[in-house]
């Protein structure tokens, strides 16, 4: 099993990735915990495939087990799941001695994070990401969060969990649109990085061919971001970099609501900031295609749907990256050669407008 | 202005006390947050008094100032009002360089802060504290919270203000009887640290008397706080001391749904559990006596009001202290020396038992 370790301002934690790790579980988790209650928080897709077991084990270690599920879909990011949860975990008498066990995907992690940061103001918290968007993204980096109607992630918290465990194997249950999702993800850090972990994806040509090359990619996803995590826990300097392709992607998948996956929205944001940047002359102009190659090659989406620039605009009003009324893009001079370039909050609607002005840019409505 | 700095793991701060603070409030702000958008929570007892005069100098130092005001009371600290706040701040676009201003009591404070902490994962927040308690308590040490119907400050985190401001002159417009109550947790800071501020206690034979001495008063609690939340940012060890009378005081707080005030319930507490200890031969028998002197001065209660010692206990179970089923409580070994006793949660009603077999100890209803 590999291990990569998070050293945080906060706390110190192991990130531990093996095909088979979530039959160890039990024991995993009695090297961070000591005996005492343990809510599984999972949603109604992961329930049928890795409850049972993941309860087995940790029954096993000695623990008490709850089993919390919460429907599948973003739509579970909401106040209502929070406070639910929460009322359960009180009225079972959770003591901060006791800890949340995430086990799903992003929705699930974040969900279920954020009820562990504020219950009780912090209790043990151990991700087990079973999606491959979570595996590489949203376990690792400690960031909380919930979904409001003018935004996602609008509300949540930094909080670092004790241990998380990632086994490439209940990538096996996943669908091909969310292993290629979680592939987007792959991309972007990958892009950022450069050099060979640029080439591991030379031979991903087709979205079967992830699932033997998941550990790797894993890997040297996760260890990318737990060093930025740890030179930058708060978001306030390097770890901007991980929003490359966001600041586009976040407002296309709110606006398509519900037709774009995080990681499609995030392909195509990947694409058309490098397109934007290279139309303003500081990114070469065929950046955008090399990347675009990657991403085409499992079937994920590039071109921006039908949406109108300034609805994209309006969202963007609301990204957390906007610091004394500029937003801070990501965008790249080469392969692995990432930058940041703030752009003043007024001048959003122009700075834009060059990917709505060209005609073979606007593609129609899409389904990808 | 006094001013004393506190540096946590996470962040770096002043509080700043002084007679007439509140009218300097605009440059005060100004050290510390660059010109933008200002949140400021406050309730519906302390708008009346204190709003405008804020966001006078707060405009006229250059912010854009929004006033959010909340029902007064305990019932505030609640989802709905988190959620109506946070609602209210995305709609005004607000940003991670935009901020919080708590100008209230501790209510007020607890739910601001929480509010600050989770909105985009943190904001600023400045924490402008009006009545004696939060002044003392609730604004140093980065808590915050809302309730629950299962307990008190069961939802919350960890959040450090930019600054903290303290205007004694504030106190002039509070009752009578939330003076006391403030002074309730000053006698608390007293008794641990013992000496020369045990000392300052002695002058105060009456209630009137508090007014005078708040600011030495206001500045000893605080510095004491201060250094001990340095030590101690998560309550894991040092930081249990503040809980000195907190776990009968609490519980009966709850309990006597909304007859004691917070301090009132901790008089009560830092007496009773003074007197369990002496009972298991743990304190010196005169201890309880000598701080309900200090307390019923400024009548403040002493007595246990008519709850069944079962109730006590049962609300014990959601103790926040309890690790690993034990309740951590704090005893006095004499005026200045605390100490820490973890009692398995299966003993308490036999631990608390003393205290409801004696009669003398039981007073009738009381509405003190």
């Amino acid at each position: 099993m590999k291990t990569i370790n998070v050293t945080t301002k906060t706390k110190s934690y192991a990130i531990k990735i093996g095909t088979g790790a979530l039959s160890q579980l039990g024991d995993l988790v009695k090297t961070v915990w000591q005996p005492g209650q343990v809510a599984v928080v999972t949603d109604t897709n992961v329930h049928p495939h890795y409850a049972q077991p993941v309860v087995t084990a940790l029954k096993a270690a000695g623990f008490q087990v709850h089993v919390l599920t919460v429907p599948a879909g973003e739509q579970s990011k909401s106040w209502a799941q929070v406070e639910r949860l929460i009322d359960q975990l009180s009225r079972a008498h959770f003591t901060r001695s006791d800890g949340v066990l995430a086990l799903g995907g992003g929705v699930v992690g974040d969900l279920a994070g954020f009820v562990a940061a504020t219950y009780m103001r912090g209790i043990g918290l151990i991700q087990v990401p079973t999606s491959l968007l979570a595996q590489v993204d949203s376990s690792v980096g400690g960031k909380t969060a919930i979904d409001l109607p003018t935004g996602k992630n609008l509300v949540g918290s930094f909080y670092q969990p004790d241990l998380v465990v990632i086994d490439p194997d209940t990538l096996k249950t996943l669908p091909a649109r969310m292993l290629a999702e979680g592939y987007g993800e792959i991309v972007k850090c990958a892009a950022l990085v450069g050099g060979d972990f640029w080439s591991l994806l030379q031979p991903i040509t087709d979205v079967t061919a992830i699932l033997p090359a998941a550990p790797a990619l894993i890997a040297a996803s996760v260890a990318f971001k737990a060093q930025i995590v740890m030179a930058d826990e708060h978001e306030q300097g390097q770890r901007q970099l991980l929003n490359f392709g966001h600041t586009i992607g976040h407002a296309l998948e709110l606006l398509a609501r519900g037709r774009l996956m995080h990681g499609e929205a995030v392909a195509i944001g990947l694409v058309q900031v490098s397109r934007l940047f290279a139309m303003h002359g500081l990114a070469p102009a065929e950046l955008a295609e090399t990347i675009a190659a990657r991403l085409s090659a499992v079937g994920l989406p590039t071109k921006l749907p039908a949406i109108a620039s300034a609805e994209v605009v309006a969202v963007m009003h609301h990204d957390k990256k906007i610091h004394h009324d500029a937003l801070t893009w990501v965008y790249l001079d080469a392969i692995g050669k990432p930058k940041l370039a703030p752009v003043p909050v007024a001048e959003l609607p122009a700075w834009v407008a060059p990917l709505w002005q060209l005609p073979t840019e606007v593609a129609g409505p899409t389904d990808n």
